[in-house]
Protein backbone atom coordinates (compact mmCIF):
# COMPACT_ATOMS: atom_id res chain seq x y z
CA UNK A 1 0.00 0.00 0.00
CA UNK A 2 2.31 2.51 -1.28
CA UNK A 3 1.02 6.28 -0.92
CA UNK A 4 3.95 7.69 -1.83
CA UNK A 5 6.35 7.66 -4.80
CA UNK A 6 9.30 9.58 -5.58
CA UNK A 7 10.77 9.66 -8.72
CA UNK A 8 8.39 6.70 -9.63
CA UNK A 9 9.70 4.73 -6.88
CA UNK A 10 8.29 3.21 -3.22
CA UNK A 11 10.05 5.68 -1.09
CA UNK A 12 9.54 8.27 2.09
CA UNK A 13 12.10 10.40 1.81
CA UNK A 14 13.73 12.97 -0.35
CA UNK A 15 17.76 13.99 -0.80
CA UNK A 16 19.06 16.59 1.91
CA UNK A 17 20.49 17.95 -1.71
CA UNK A 18 17.30 18.67 -3.53
CA UNK A 19 16.35 21.89 -4.34
CA UNK A 20 12.80 21.58 -3.06
CA UNK A 21 14.29 21.26 0.25
CA UNK A 22 17.57 23.70 -0.11
CA UNK A 23 15.44 26.56 -1.62
CA UNK A 24 11.67 25.72 -2.19
CA UNK A 25 12.90 26.02 -5.78
CA UNK A 26 10.04 23.57 -7.17
CA UNK A 27 5.72 23.36 -7.35
CA UNK A 28 3.14 21.61 -6.08
CA UNK A 29 -0.33 20.64 -7.08
CA UNK A 30 -3.05 19.22 -4.58
CA UNK A 31 -5.48 17.34 -6.62
CA UNK A 32 -8.73 16.01 -5.62
CA UNK A 33 -9.75 12.39 -6.31
CA UNK A 34 -12.62 10.58 -5.99
CA UNK A 35 -11.97 6.82 -6.75
CA UNK A 36 -9.73 7.10 -9.58
CA UNK A 37 -11.27 10.18 -11.02
CA UNK A 38 -9.88 13.95 -10.83
CA UNK A 39 -12.37 16.25 -12.26
CA UNK A 40 -10.42 19.27 -12.09
CA UNK A 41 -7.34 17.50 -13.24
CA UNK A 42 -6.41 19.27 -17.05
CA UNK A 43 -6.61 22.57 -15.23
CA UNK A 44 -4.11 20.96 -12.10
CA UNK A 45 -1.50 20.28 -15.62
CA UNK A 46 -2.12 23.50 -17.00
CA UNK A 47 -0.82 25.37 -14.00
CA UNK A 48 1.51 23.27 -13.28
CA UNK A 49 3.33 23.44 -17.12
CA UNK A 50 3.23 27.06 -16.61
CA UNK A 51 5.19 27.04 -13.43
CA UNK A 52 7.30 24.97 -14.95
CA UNK A 53 7.95 27.36 -18.18
CA UNK A 54 7.91 30.43 -15.82
CA UNK A 55 10.25 28.74 -13.50
CA UNK A 56 12.10 27.15 -16.64
CA UNK A 57 11.89 23.48 -14.88
CA UNK A 58 11.45 20.33 -17.32
CA UNK A 59 7.67 19.16 -17.30
CA UNK A 60 7.76 16.26 -16.03
CA UNK A 61 5.37 13.52 -18.14
CA UNK A 62 1.83 14.29 -17.55
CA UNK A 63 0.69 10.94 -18.26
CA UNK A 64 3.26 9.46 -15.96
CA UNK A 65 1.97 11.94 -12.96
CA UNK A 66 -1.39 10.57 -13.77
CA UNK A 67 -0.29 6.86 -13.64
CA UNK A 68 1.38 7.73 -10.44
CA UNK A 69 -1.14 9.55 -9.00
CA UNK A 70 -3.74 6.52 -9.57
CA UNK A 71 -0.95 4.31 -8.22
CA UNK A 72 -0.79 6.49 -4.51
CA UNK A 73 -4.12 7.08 -3.93
CA UNK A 74 -5.91 3.38 -5.46
CA UNK A 75 -6.46 2.47 -1.66
CA UNK A 76 -8.36 4.87 -1.07
CA UNK A 77 -12.06 5.98 -2.34
CA UNK A 78 -11.23 9.99 -1.76
CA UNK A 79 -7.69 11.16 -1.52
CA UNK A 80 -5.78 14.36 -2.34
CA UNK A 81 -2.42 13.44 -4.52
CA UNK A 82 -0.03 16.45 -3.76
CA UNK A 83 2.21 15.85 -6.77
CA UNK A 84 5.97 17.97 -6.33
CA UNK A 85 7.73 18.76 -8.74
CA UNK A 86 11.47 20.63 -7.89
CA UNK A 87 14.66 21.32 -9.79
CA UNK A 88 16.03 18.17 -8.86
CA UNK A 89 19.16 17.92 -6.79
CA UNK A 90 22.02 20.53 -6.78
CA UNK A 91 24.86 21.65 -5.94
CA UNK A 92 24.81 24.58 -3.09
CA UNK A 93 24.59 27.95 -4.54
CA UNK A 94 21.34 29.62 -6.47
CA UNK A 95 23.09 28.78 -9.88
CA UNK A 96 20.95 26.02 -11.51
CA UNK A 97 22.34 23.27 -13.53
CA UNK A 98 22.71 23.38 -17.22
CA UNK A 99 20.34 20.23 -17.02
CA UNK A 100 18.53 20.25 -14.09
CA UNK A 101 16.59 16.43 -13.49
CA UNK A 102 13.22 17.34 -11.63
CA UNK A 103 11.96 15.64 -8.78
CA UNK A 104 8.97 14.16 -8.53
CA UNK A 105 6.58 12.78 -5.50
CA UNK A 106 3.39 11.89 -5.16
CA UNK A 107 1.52 11.26 -2.19
CA UNK A 108 -1.91 10.29 -1.62
CA UNK A 109 -3.96 11.62 1.75
CA UNK A 110 -7.34 11.33 3.01
CA UNK A 111 -8.80 14.31 2.23
CA UNK A 112 -9.59 17.41 4.76
CA UNK A 113 -13.09 16.48 6.55
CA UNK A 114 -15.76 19.07 5.16
CA UNK A 115 -18.54 18.97 7.22
CA UNK A 116 -22.02 19.44 5.45
CA UNK A 117 -23.12 22.38 7.82
CA UNK A 118 -19.52 24.38 6.31
CA UNK A 119 -21.17 23.38 2.84
CA UNK A 120 -24.78 24.48 3.80
CA UNK A 121 -24.24 27.39 5.94
CA UNK A 122 -20.79 28.64 5.69
CA UNK A 123 -17.41 29.12 7.14
CA UNK A 124 -16.45 32.39 9.43
CA UNK A 125 -13.80 33.90 8.56
CA UNK A 126 -10.92 36.68 9.70
CA UNK A 127 -8.97 39.22 8.41
CA UNK A 128 -5.42 38.90 8.52
CA UNK A 129 -2.73 40.70 9.46
CA UNK A 130 0.19 39.55 7.10
CA UNK A 131 0.23 41.40 3.95
CA UNK A 132 0.71 39.74 0.23
CA UNK A 133 4.20 41.12 -1.06
CA UNK A 134 3.75 41.61 -4.82
CA UNK A 135 6.10 39.51 -6.82
CA UNK A 136 5.14 39.77 -10.44
CA UNK A 137 7.43 37.01 -11.31
CA UNK A 138 6.07 34.49 -8.98
CA UNK A 139 2.60 35.60 -8.45
CA UNK A 140 -0.49 32.95 -9.99
CA UNK A 141 1.71 29.82 -9.64
CA UNK A 142 2.05 27.54 -7.27
CA UNK A 143 5.45 27.20 -6.23
CA UNK A 144 7.06 25.67 -3.05
CA UNK A 145 7.88 29.49 -1.46
CA UNK A 146 5.04 29.30 1.15
CA UNK A 147 5.72 31.16 4.27
CA UNK A 148 3.93 33.94 3.77
CA UNK A 149 0.65 31.46 4.02
CA UNK A 150 2.39 29.45 6.74
CA UNK A 151 2.82 32.58 8.79
CA UNK A 152 -0.72 33.98 7.76
CA UNK A 153 -2.51 30.59 9.32
CA UNK A 154 -0.87 31.05 12.63
CA UNK A 155 -2.36 34.43 13.28
CA UNK A 156 -5.38 32.54 14.89
CA UNK A 157 -6.06 28.91 16.20
CA UNK A 158 -9.85 29.12 16.81
CA UNK A 159 -11.47 26.53 15.54
CA UNK A 160 -14.11 28.31 14.37
CA UNK A 161 -12.35 30.31 12.40
CA UNK A 162 -11.92 28.83 9.19
CA UNK A 163 -9.94 30.71 6.96
CA UNK A 164 -8.34 33.96 6.75
CA UNK A 165 -8.84 36.68 4.31
CA UNK A 166 -5.26 37.86 3.15
CA UNK A 167 -4.73 41.56 0.86
CA UNK A 168 -1.50 42.83 -0.78
CA UNK A 169 0.61 45.86 0.45
CA UNK A 170 -2.13 48.10 -0.49
CA UNK A 171 -5.18 46.79 1.28
CA UNK A 172 -6.62 44.87 -1.60
CA UNK A 173 -8.00 41.78 -0.88
CA UNK A 174 -6.18 39.19 -2.89
CA UNK A 175 -7.58 35.24 -1.32
CA UNK A 176 -8.36 33.53 1.85
CA UNK A 177 -4.83 31.53 3.26
CA UNK A 178 -5.86 27.89 1.13
CA UNK A 179 -8.59 29.27 -1.23
CA UNK A 180 -9.53 31.84 -3.86
CA UNK A 181 -12.02 34.23 -3.24
CA UNK A 182 -15.48 34.91 -4.87
CA UNK A 183 -18.05 38.01 -4.17
CA UNK A 184 -20.91 39.54 -5.55
CA UNK A 185 -20.83 43.37 -5.25
CA UNK A 186 -23.48 45.42 -6.97
CA UNK A 187 -24.85 42.60 -8.57
CA UNK A 188 -21.23 41.87 -10.77
CA UNK A 189 -19.59 38.34 -9.49
CA UNK A 190 -15.93 39.64 -8.89
CA UNK A 191 -12.92 37.72 -7.97
CA UNK A 192 -9.17 39.46 -7.70
CA UNK A 193 -6.34 39.70 -10.03
CA UNK A 194 -3.60 37.06 -8.83
CA UNK A 195 -0.77 38.78 -11.34
CA UNK A 196 1.01 40.47 -8.56
CA UNK A 197 0.76 38.36 -5.59
CA UNK A 198 -1.59 35.61 -5.01
CA UNK A 199 -2.67 31.66 -6.05
CA UNK A 200 -4.59 31.03 -9.62
CA UNK A 201 -6.21 28.25 -8.52
CA UNK A 202 -8.25 25.92 -10.20
CA UNK A 203 -11.00 26.25 -8.88
CA UNK A 204 -11.07 29.54 -9.18
CA UNK A 205 -10.19 29.02 -12.86
CA UNK A 206 -13.39 26.44 -13.00
CA UNK A 207 -15.88 28.99 -11.52
CA UNK A 208 -14.64 31.59 -14.06
CA UNK A 209 -15.15 28.99 -17.00
CA UNK A 210 -18.54 28.37 -15.70
CA UNK A 211 -19.97 31.99 -15.12
CA UNK A 212 -19.33 33.92 -17.82
CA UNK A 213 -20.83 36.64 -16.11
CA UNK A 214 -17.56 36.48 -13.14
CA UNK A 215 -15.13 39.05 -13.46
CA UNK A 216 -11.85 39.60 -12.34
CA UNK A 217 -11.32 42.88 -10.57
CA UNK A 218 -10.07 44.90 -7.81
CA UNK A 219 -11.73 44.34 -4.38
CA UNK A 220 -11.23 47.01 -1.35
CA UNK A 221 -12.32 45.53 2.10
CA UNK A 222 -14.61 48.04 2.00
CA UNK A 223 -16.22 46.64 -1.52
CA UNK A 224 -16.08 43.49 0.24
CA UNK A 225 -18.20 44.41 3.45
CA UNK A 226 -20.86 45.60 1.29
CA UNK A 227 -20.48 41.82 -0.79
CA UNK A 228 -24.56 40.56 -1.43
CA UNK A 229 -22.64 36.95 -1.36
CA UNK A 230 -19.35 35.83 -0.72
CA UNK A 231 -17.48 32.51 -1.60
CA UNK A 232 -14.12 30.65 -1.33
CA UNK A 233 -13.09 28.29 -4.11
CA UNK A 234 -10.65 25.65 -2.99
CA UNK A 235 -9.72 22.68 -5.69
CA UNK A 236 -9.40 20.69 -2.30
CA UNK A 237 -12.48 21.63 -0.51
CA UNK A 238 -15.02 22.92 -3.40
CA UNK A 239 -17.14 25.95 -3.31
CA UNK A 240 -17.34 27.16 0.31
CA UNK A 241 -20.35 29.75 1.06
CA UNK A 242 -19.09 32.06 3.41
CA UNK A 243 -21.49 32.98 6.71
CA UNK A 244 -18.90 35.68 8.23
CA UNK A 245 -16.35 38.18 8.57
CA UNK A 246 -15.06 39.09 11.58
CA UNK A 247 -18.61 40.97 12.87
CA UNK A 248 -19.76 41.39 9.25
CA UNK A 249 -22.50 38.30 8.40
CA UNK A 250 -23.75 37.29 4.75
CA UNK A 251 -26.09 35.41 3.25
CA UNK A 252 -25.13 32.22 1.23
CA UNK A 253 -26.35 33.35 -2.55
CA UNK A 254 -27.72 31.97 -5.43
CA UNK A 255 -24.49 31.93 -7.46
CA UNK A 256 -22.95 30.32 -4.61
CA UNK A 257 -25.59 27.50 -4.92
CA UNK A 258 -25.59 27.10 -8.22
CA UNK A 259 -21.62 26.49 -8.39
CA UNK A 260 -22.08 24.39 -5.66
CA UNK A 261 -24.28 22.25 -8.36
CA UNK A 262 -21.78 22.67 -10.49
CA UNK A 263 -19.50 20.73 -8.44
CA UNK A 264 -21.51 18.24 -7.81
CA UNK A 265 -22.27 17.63 -11.75
CA UNK A 266 -18.44 17.96 -12.12
CA UNK A 267 -18.40 14.44 -9.48
CA UNK A 268 -17.64 15.98 -6.75
CA UNK A 269 -18.70 15.34 -3.14
CA UNK A 270 -17.06 17.38 -1.01
CA UNK A 271 -18.71 16.06 2.54
CA UNK A 272 -17.50 12.47 2.34
CA UNK A 273 -14.45 12.39 4.54
CA UNK A 274 -12.58 9.68 2.62
CA UNK B 1 33.04 10.47 6.74
CA UNK B 2 29.84 11.79 7.75
CA UNK B 3 29.61 14.74 6.20
CA UNK B 4 25.45 14.74 6.69
CA UNK B 5 23.89 14.71 10.04
CA UNK B 6 19.94 14.52 9.88
CA UNK B 7 18.88 14.98 13.73
CA UNK B 8 21.90 13.91 14.81
CA UNK B 9 22.31 10.36 12.74
CA UNK B 10 24.25 10.33 9.59
CA UNK B 11 22.09 10.32 6.99
CA UNK B 12 21.33 12.02 3.17
CA UNK B 13 17.59 11.93 3.25
CA UNK B 14 14.61 13.74 4.89
CA UNK B 15 10.73 13.01 5.19
CA UNK B 16 9.05 14.20 1.97
CA UNK B 17 6.39 15.21 4.71
CA UNK B 18 8.62 17.87 6.24
CA UNK B 19 7.69 21.18 6.11
CA UNK B 20 10.97 22.59 4.58
CA UNK B 21 10.37 20.53 1.87
CA UNK B 22 6.61 21.06 1.46
CA UNK B 23 6.55 24.99 1.99
CA UNK B 24 10.27 26.03 2.44
CA UNK B 25 8.98 26.45 6.49
CA UNK B 26 12.12 26.92 7.99
CA UNK B 27 16.00 28.96 7.62
CA UNK B 28 19.57 28.09 7.26
CA UNK B 29 22.94 29.20 7.96
CA UNK B 30 26.12 28.41 6.10
CA UNK B 31 29.05 29.07 8.12
CA UNK B 32 32.69 28.95 6.44
CA UNK B 33 34.70 26.64 8.71
CA UNK B 34 38.36 26.93 8.24
CA UNK B 35 39.63 23.53 10.37
CA UNK B 36 37.80 23.58 13.53
CA UNK B 37 36.97 27.62 13.41
CA UNK B 38 34.75 29.05 12.27
CA UNK B 39 34.90 32.70 13.58
CA UNK B 40 31.39 33.92 12.43
CA UNK B 41 29.62 31.45 14.40
CA UNK B 42 28.15 33.72 17.34
CA UNK B 43 26.63 36.02 14.79
CA UNK B 44 25.48 32.71 12.30
CA UNK B 45 23.89 31.81 15.76
CA UNK B 46 22.18 35.04 16.50
CA UNK B 47 20.90 35.28 13.19
CA UNK B 48 19.26 31.52 13.38
CA UNK B 49 17.79 32.44 16.69
CA UNK B 50 15.99 35.53 15.03
CA UNK B 51 15.05 33.50 12.44
CA UNK B 52 13.39 31.08 14.69
CA UNK B 53 11.64 33.66 16.96
CA UNK B 54 10.08 35.26 14.04
CA UNK B 55 8.75 32.16 12.42
CA UNK B 56 8.11 30.21 15.80
CA UNK B 57 10.05 27.06 15.22
CA UNK B 58 11.91 26.15 18.51
CA UNK B 59 15.47 27.34 18.43
CA UNK B 60 17.50 24.07 18.32
CA UNK B 61 20.25 23.80 21.44
CA UNK B 62 23.47 25.70 20.30
CA UNK B 63 26.23 23.65 21.34
CA UNK B 64 24.74 20.69 19.73
CA UNK B 65 24.56 22.19 16.73
CA UNK B 66 28.16 23.39 16.96
CA UNK B 67 28.98 19.70 18.30
CA UNK B 68 27.00 18.49 14.69
CA UNK B 69 29.21 20.94 12.41
CA UNK B 70 32.46 19.77 13.82
CA UNK B 71 31.47 16.06 13.15
CA UNK B 72 30.03 16.79 9.47
CA UNK B 73 33.11 18.90 8.70
CA UNK B 74 35.87 17.15 10.39
CA UNK B 75 37.51 15.75 7.42
CA UNK B 76 38.03 19.01 5.76
CA UNK B 77 40.54 21.46 6.31
CA UNK B 78 38.29 23.71 4.52
CA UNK B 79 34.42 23.76 4.65
CA UNK B 80 30.98 25.46 4.49
CA UNK B 81 28.59 23.79 6.67
CA UNK B 82 25.48 24.30 5.62
CA UNK B 83 22.55 24.36 8.98
CA UNK B 84 18.67 24.04 7.75
CA UNK B 85 16.45 24.01 10.76
CA UNK B 86 12.63 23.08 9.59
CA UNK B 87 9.29 23.59 11.70
CA UNK B 88 9.79 20.00 11.06
CA UNK B 89 7.11 17.02 9.88
CA UNK B 90 3.56 17.71 9.46
CA UNK B 91 0.74 17.27 8.13
CA UNK B 92 -1.04 18.59 5.24
CA UNK B 93 -2.22 22.42 5.18
CA UNK B 94 -0.60 25.45 6.31
CA UNK B 95 -1.47 25.36 9.65
CA UNK B 96 1.61 24.28 12.17
CA UNK B 97 1.11 21.29 14.74
CA UNK B 98 0.41 23.25 18.70
CA UNK B 99 4.40 21.62 19.34
CA UNK B 100 6.46 21.76 16.50
CA UNK B 101 9.45 19.38 16.68
CA UNK B 102 11.74 21.10 14.31
CA UNK B 103 14.19 18.89 11.68
CA UNK B 104 17.96 20.10 11.71
CA UNK B 105 20.18 19.14 8.76
CA UNK B 106 23.56 19.61 8.86
CA UNK B 107 25.55 19.34 6.05
CA UNK B 108 29.56 20.24 4.89
CA UNK B 109 30.51 21.04 1.42
CA UNK B 110 34.07 22.04 0.06
CA UNK B 111 33.40 25.99 0.17
CA UNK B 112 33.43 28.15 -3.16
CA UNK B 113 36.65 28.55 -5.23
CA UNK B 114 37.61 32.26 -4.28
CA UNK B 115 40.49 33.10 -6.81
CA UNK B 116 43.10 35.79 -5.87
CA UNK B 117 42.72 37.55 -8.41
CA UNK B 118 38.75 37.84 -7.29
CA UNK B 119 40.28 39.62 -3.64
CA UNK B 120 42.66 41.11 -5.43
CA UNK B 121 41.30 43.19 -8.73
CA UNK B 122 37.50 42.24 -7.63
CA UNK B 123 34.61 40.86 -9.51
CA UNK B 124 32.37 42.02 -12.62
CA UNK B 125 28.63 42.37 -11.50
CA UNK B 126 25.62 42.78 -13.63
CA UNK B 127 22.11 44.61 -12.48
CA UNK B 128 19.39 42.17 -12.31
CA UNK B 129 16.00 42.51 -13.73
CA UNK B 130 14.04 40.89 -11.14
CA UNK B 131 12.82 43.57 -8.54
CA UNK B 132 12.74 41.83 -4.54
CA UNK B 133 9.47 42.15 -3.45
CA UNK B 134 8.75 43.91 0.14
CA UNK B 135 7.57 41.67 3.50
CA UNK B 136 8.74 43.28 6.44
CA UNK B 137 7.47 39.85 8.49
CA UNK B 138 10.44 37.52 5.92
CA UNK B 139 12.91 40.64 6.00
CA UNK B 140 16.37 40.38 7.30
CA UNK B 141 16.27 36.35 8.07
CA UNK B 142 17.31 33.40 6.60
CA UNK B 143 14.59 31.43 5.46
CA UNK B 144 14.35 28.95 2.54
CA UNK B 145 11.65 30.77 0.52
CA UNK B 146 14.74 31.50 -2.03
CA UNK B 147 13.03 31.12 -5.35
CA UNK B 148 13.90 34.96 -6.15
CA UNK B 149 17.79 34.82 -5.67
CA UNK B 150 16.92 31.70 -7.82
CA UNK B 151 15.24 33.44 -10.69
CA UNK B 152 17.68 35.99 -10.01
CA UNK B 153 20.47 34.29 -10.95
CA UNK B 154 19.15 32.38 -13.73
CA UNK B 155 19.29 36.06 -15.43
CA UNK B 156 23.22 35.38 -16.34
CA UNK B 157 25.19 32.37 -17.44
CA UNK B 158 28.67 34.26 -18.57
CA UNK B 159 31.43 32.59 -16.03
CA UNK B 160 32.71 36.75 -16.24
CA UNK B 161 29.90 37.56 -14.69
CA UNK B 162 30.28 36.95 -10.81
CA UNK B 163 27.17 38.25 -9.02
CA UNK B 164 24.09 40.79 -9.68
CA UNK B 165 22.37 43.40 -7.70
CA UNK B 166 19.20 43.48 -6.64
CA UNK B 167 16.55 46.29 -6.55
CA UNK B 168 13.32 46.68 -4.55
CA UNK B 169 10.11 47.43 -6.84
CA UNK B 170 11.18 51.65 -6.22
CA UNK B 171 14.26 50.98 -7.72
CA UNK B 172 16.53 50.50 -4.33
CA UNK B 173 19.74 48.77 -4.61
CA UNK B 174 19.53 46.48 -2.20
CA UNK B 175 22.04 43.55 -1.88
CA UNK B 176 23.59 40.97 -4.45
CA UNK B 177 21.85 37.61 -5.03
CA UNK B 178 24.42 35.85 -2.46
CA UNK B 179 25.96 38.25 -0.64
CA UNK B 180 25.21 42.29 0.84
CA UNK B 181 26.56 45.43 -0.88
CA UNK B 182 28.40 48.39 0.72
CA UNK B 183 29.32 51.80 -1.22
CA UNK B 184 31.43 54.52 -0.44
CA UNK B 185 29.58 57.45 -1.49
CA UNK B 186 30.31 61.22 -0.76
CA UNK B 187 33.06 59.53 1.92
CA UNK B 188 30.47 57.82 3.70
CA UNK B 189 30.33 53.87 3.81
CA UNK B 190 26.75 52.75 3.52
CA UNK B 191 24.55 49.84 3.60
CA UNK B 192 21.33 49.11 2.42
CA UNK B 193 18.86 48.27 5.25
CA UNK B 194 16.99 45.12 4.85
CA UNK B 195 14.15 45.52 6.89
CA UNK B 196 11.44 45.48 3.79
CA UNK B 197 13.45 42.91 1.38
CA UNK B 198 16.64 40.99 1.61
CA UNK B 199 18.87 39.09 4.10
CA UNK B 200 21.08 40.57 6.90
CA UNK B 201 23.99 38.98 6.02
CA UNK B 202 26.15 37.96 9.18
CA UNK B 203 29.25 39.40 7.24
CA UNK B 204 27.51 42.47 7.06
CA UNK B 205 27.23 42.62 10.39
CA UNK B 206 30.54 42.12 11.33
CA UNK B 207 31.47 44.91 8.97
CA UNK B 208 28.99 47.15 10.93
CA UNK B 209 30.85 46.21 13.94
CA UNK B 210 34.03 46.85 12.89
CA UNK B 211 33.52 50.08 11.04
CA UNK B 212 32.19 52.77 13.48
CA UNK B 213 31.82 54.91 10.38
CA UNK B 214 29.43 52.54 8.55
CA UNK B 215 25.77 54.07 8.30
CA UNK B 216 22.48 51.83 7.24
CA UNK B 217 20.72 53.54 4.27
CA UNK B 218 19.32 54.23 1.16
CA UNK B 219 21.45 53.43 -1.70
CA UNK B 220 19.91 54.49 -5.41
CA UNK B 221 21.43 53.39 -8.44
CA UNK B 222 22.27 56.68 -9.56
CA UNK B 223 24.30 57.17 -5.93
CA UNK B 224 25.62 53.57 -6.22
CA UNK B 225 27.12 54.12 -9.65
CA UNK B 226 28.59 57.57 -8.20
CA UNK B 227 30.47 55.39 -5.87
CA UNK B 228 34.02 55.50 -5.03
CA UNK B 229 34.27 52.57 -4.10
CA UNK B 230 32.02 49.32 -3.89
CA UNK B 231 32.34 46.05 -2.12
CA UNK B 232 30.24 42.94 -1.59
CA UNK B 233 30.47 40.78 2.00
CA UNK B 234 30.07 37.48 1.95
CA UNK B 235 30.28 35.09 5.32
CA UNK B 236 31.32 32.18 2.74
CA UNK B 237 33.17 34.29 0.29
CA UNK B 238 34.63 37.39 2.76
CA UNK B 239 35.43 40.40 1.51
CA UNK B 240 35.20 40.62 -2.32
CA UNK B 241 35.95 44.20 -4.22
CA UNK B 242 33.59 44.83 -6.67
CA UNK B 243 35.36 45.86 -10.37
CA UNK B 244 32.94 46.76 -12.85
CA UNK B 245 29.02 47.01 -12.48
CA UNK B 246 27.88 46.89 -16.30
CA UNK B 247 29.89 49.56 -18.00
CA UNK B 248 31.06 51.35 -14.67
CA UNK B 249 33.95 50.53 -13.64
CA UNK B 250 35.39 51.18 -9.74
CA UNK B 251 39.04 50.92 -8.22
CA UNK B 252 39.55 48.97 -5.09
CA UNK B 253 39.07 51.43 -2.21
CA UNK B 254 41.21 51.91 0.90
CA UNK B 255 38.02 50.38 3.43
CA UNK B 256 38.10 47.29 1.04
CA UNK B 257 41.70 46.33 2.15
CA UNK B 258 41.09 47.46 6.05
CA UNK B 259 38.13 45.29 6.04
CA UNK B 260 39.98 42.39 4.10
CA UNK B 261 43.25 42.48 6.35
CA UNK B 262 40.36 42.65 9.30
CA UNK B 263 38.95 38.97 7.48
CA UNK B 264 42.36 37.45 7.92
CA UNK B 265 43.04 38.88 11.30
CA UNK B 266 39.48 36.89 12.10
CA UNK B 267 41.25 33.70 10.62
CA UNK B 268 39.99 34.00 7.40
CA UNK B 269 41.87 32.64 4.56
CA UNK B 270 39.29 32.65 1.79
CA UNK B 271 42.04 31.45 -1.02
CA UNK B 272 42.05 28.51 -0.04
CA UNK B 273 40.20 25.78 -2.04
CA UNK B 274 39.41 23.55 0.96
Amino acid sequence: MDRMLVNGVPAEQISVLDRGFAYGDGLFESVRFIGEEAPLWSRHMQRLAEGCRRLRIPLPDVSQLWAEAIEVSRHLAHSVVRITVTRGVGERGYASLPRPRPTRVLAAFAPPVVVSESLDQGLALRMCELRLAEQPRLAGIKHLNRLEQVLARAEWSDPAIAEGILRDGQGRVISATMANLFARIDGQLLTPAVDRCGVAGVARAEVLATCPQARVGEITLEALLCASEVFLSSSVRGILPVRSLGERTFQVGSLTRTLQRHWRNLGFWMEQAG
